[in-house]
């Protein structure tokens, strides 16, 4: 299968390139990008040179179709919007890893994103790539799910399912490494004021907010609100994510580790930890894996969910790929049954 | 004034040395420690070279009551209730910044510490350090609150005083720099397993939870309970400390500040932050402050509290010099007016 | 092709299982320990639970020998020479990730190492693995190289074979991350003490001085000495490496560049960098690249070799599955083409 | 004695800060900038609320040099060129931190900083403020030398004094954090590429080189050029310089040792190691100090000289203060007899 990128030098871009490089079915023939053109991709990102030997080239929709069988977005939102006219019109199929075709909804797409959904149309034929709950393909469109999103989709998935917990109850506390800021140079993502220090980064107002929303009410439809903070953390990669709701009923820790297990008994890339631990950050970095420890404080009844992932595998590139392999009907883990970084 | 320092080798009687040096009306006569003695320590520590010129004695109690006027032990919990006896029995002014007479009841103690309480006798004869809530001296004994303990309560306070949450909401997410582990050498601490990492370290087991319920019920009788996770981040300093609840009744968050305003008018070391901002970690390494910021989700009810600490400051070494000079009769400020040092 | 890894519970022993996983052409067949035995790698490393489903078994060689085509010592210097003995007698095919079979002089062994040298008659039987220099297989015994020596005979290579320095102005300023100093818990690698600092960790005295020494004269034999610093930079992985030596004759640096450029033509693993611009450490994070840079000082006459490796990777690991793709007459890249993880 | 700082919202401006906030000889009677004006520098900058109780001004020569009794431009270099004239021609006391002032050479200063020497006239009747050397104020002008500079020039003084070693052979590799590279946001201070990463900065191409060069020729009229190398380590102050150079002749360590000794006797804030030490980066973070190791190679008659300085310290501002206190007659050592913040 051929494949290009669009938004190829971007940290999701490069993150692809890694993970298609290494998949046994997969061919990655053009990258592009809107800036940096007709020069090798080796020449620009000095560690991917000997790795693959492309030139990053202009966005050209009629060439990509000629020449591709999918097509990559690792544009940034807002972007993808501006780039998807041509491939959607032809459905020619596309997984976009920006926030641009989640929301069902435009109202709420305009309300979060500050932007012109210029896509209306578009959004009710693109699947929610969250890859656990969608093992077949409906659509040759997937919108990749955003970072905070699928950990905390992933982490809450079972008790929502199964009514566990009071609904306003959530509280979602999540933590970020930079590189889930991209590569925008900000203030903020400076090293030296990023460095040693830790940050709220959005209170209540995270643009995956709405998205989360969205897919919590198609396991819950009661669902109305949570609580959401979200800080920077001084690592390159990760999210540790640790939510806390009230449980309905005093249920104990195995069964509710019953829950999980069931849920994700065929999730190939979901972890569920030993009893009484709770999963590090590291141990996702360069994975496409999700790691999820639990605990009950049987003094409040609040059950606490610890959920890792690395925001640019799961969180982004690798999930892609992984919705890659269900649309094209490859094992689910082709390319991805990677090893983490460690240390 | 003359102090000594028992345990001056220690990451918190560094920074003892570090507050008293710049104190204007203090002097330190001598340090203390059991193991490297006889020897300078500016030889142990290159950083304090040209900053203090005493050797580091054997801990002798006949001679520190001798020659000073105050002693702090910066000795690690189980260690200073080893120490205490002859300067308890004479009554000589202690500040003590280990866990081993923080809590009233030696049950808690020898439950929370696994360790014998062999101080039961004095337990009642120690003032709680939080310093923002002891103005007037009752004792010559002082136990320096613990870090998280600091900023939990300051983060608390107002809320609990004014019965403004319901209290079995409340929820505390601590993270942690390293050195709040201390010196001793562990897995979690080494620096391959700490960088790039974050990791729960105590989840609702910290030691530090009944000393903190102990003063949420002198504000609060009735608690009986939250949620405490204590995580480390990879940083040397500082303690990050998200804590959450559900407000009673639907109050504005002007209304809110107020409140707090209210409870730190007097309170020169703790810094409530502009509307809609939160402190950063870094905004309070190397100072005795404790910066804090609000926000309520409309949506939810829920009241959200950032904390910052450092670790070695507010939640160590100077509070213990602030307790001092409320001891002593200093301003309370004496020796403690530094910079953050930043970036 | 079946291995098996002593001391699988190491960082190179966890970063050859990474590596040999996604090895076509090998299997890994048992992994041992000295002391975590009969207890699923997954469970003590959660990273690599669902990556590689093997207990961790005790070090039985006959076992080994009957199951395994070849076996990888990941165990520290030291150790290798204790349990060599069986394999060796047997001929069975050993790569050794330890210095305990680089040196050829049991004398500099012992002075060096400060150890036994239990193995004496062995020392000639092993083929010294720096795989750009050796591509026929002359023994069954490999003795990778270290970390510093890798990338410091890289770096030098062309101008000792070349003569183009002069022989006693070599310098080399290497920097390491902590993992190069292994699991070992001190003083030194304490995230407190390592983290926001540099140190120098040896000064004229570390332990691969004799062994660059030795394959240094193998390219100029009048070579006696040099001048040899190594310190700790905070982070996780890698080497990077600053060479300097006089050049004897006023040579341009496109010359000099051709020199490099011969003697890595049929180098995969060795990346020279454009003119002008110097690798960086991140670029060869994950991988088995060497990266090299150069410049000359027109006005002093000096070159200047900037040169990065992974230590975990190309620095052991990495160039361990290298020599066994050489002795075993696989393709060189076998296993090992993936890009870096970047960033 | 009161002072005025122009650029008060960079790093150094910052630092200026808080050590002359414990000067207790000098009052900041008013900050000055070119963008953020009118507002407290508190709510700007909350580290600094509660510290210092100023608005941030426009810069108002006349107003300044009404109210204060000397003024510090913490700007850039290019910039304190610009606004320099009214207070040089009024003859009033300036510390400049930038590079502007340095270079008594104004050919030098425009091929180095590619920019025009409007000051060509002022040049001559600046002390260049290499503290250790400057102990009579000459002029009411004070250019402050750059961090590199400094920390190279106080590790080769007694070398070049002592006409100890070989002029041609001197190497310089420079190691700092990022901090030294100032606020600007460029990708090499994106924190997702610098952290975790090293790599060269400049090669033989720092502005720094003809400011060292000119001092050098102070001590050793002879000397023409130097090898040095700066890179970035991930840090976020401080720099590590490790110099070497070949002796003339085969001295012992401890006459070595005594040459520095003798040179630093009356040096409040360079500490020389004890034998066979080296100085960490940690341990002068914070301070004016300087701290020198000193080692050499039997084998190859290089001697060693690691130094270490915080940038923003004795790099910067630290030693502006230093500068002050000589020009104003103060004890060397005021304001800055503080301890290094350790850990």
């Amino acid at each position: 299968m051929k494949v290009s990128i669009i938004g190829a030098t971007g940290y999701s871009g490069q993150e692809l390139i890694r993970y298609l490089l290494q998949h046994p079915y997969v061919e990655i023939v053009s990258l592009h990008s809107q800036n940096q053109v007709n020069v090798g991709i080796g020449s620009l990102y000095p560690h991917l040179e000997r790795c693959i030997d492309l030139n990053v080239a202009p966005i050209c929709p009629e060439t990509i179709m000629e020449t591709s069988d999918c097509v990559f977005f690792a544009t940034p939102s807002k972007i993808s919007r501006l780039i998807a006219e041509p491939f959607l019109k032809a459905n020619f199929p596309v997984i976009d890893l920006s926030g641009d075709f989640r929301l069902k909804s435009a109202f709420h797409y305009e309300k979060w994103y500050q932007a012109t959904a210029v896509h209306k149309e578009w959004l009710p034929h693109f699947d929610y790539g969250l890859a656990e709950e969608r093992q077949i393909p409906k659509s040759k469109h997937v919108a990749n799910p955003g970072c905070y999103a699928t950990v905390a989709e992933l982490a809450f998935a079972p008790l929502l399912k199964n009514d566990l917990i009071h609904l306003n109850s959530i509280i979602i506390d999540g933590k970020s490494g930079l590189s889930g800021a991209g590569k925008r140079l900000t203030q903020e993502t400076h090293f030296v004021e990023a460095h040693d220090n830790m940050s709220v980064y959005k209170m209540n107002s995270h643009q995956h907010i709405p998205e989360i929303l969205q897919q919590f009410k198609l396991w819950h439809p009661k669902i109305k609100k949570f609580q959401f903070t979200t800080s920077l953390i001084p690592v390159t990669r990760g999210i540790f994510l640790t939510g806390y709701a009230q449980l309905k009923k005093d249920i104990k820790k195995d069964e509710l580790s019953e829950y999980y297990d069931n849920n994700y008994a065929n999730a190939p890339f979901v972890r569920l930890q030993n009893k009484e631990t709770f999963p590090q950050l590291k141990q996702v970095i360069g994975t496409n894996f999700c790691d999820i420890g639990l605990a009950i404080n049987q003094d409040t009844g609040i059950v606490t969910v610890v959920a890792t992932i690395d925001n640019l595998g799961k969180g982004s590139a690798g999930q892609a790929v992984q919705n890659l392999n269900i649309y094209a009907g490859f094992p689910e883990t082709s390319g991805l049954i990677n090893c983490p970084v460690y240390p």
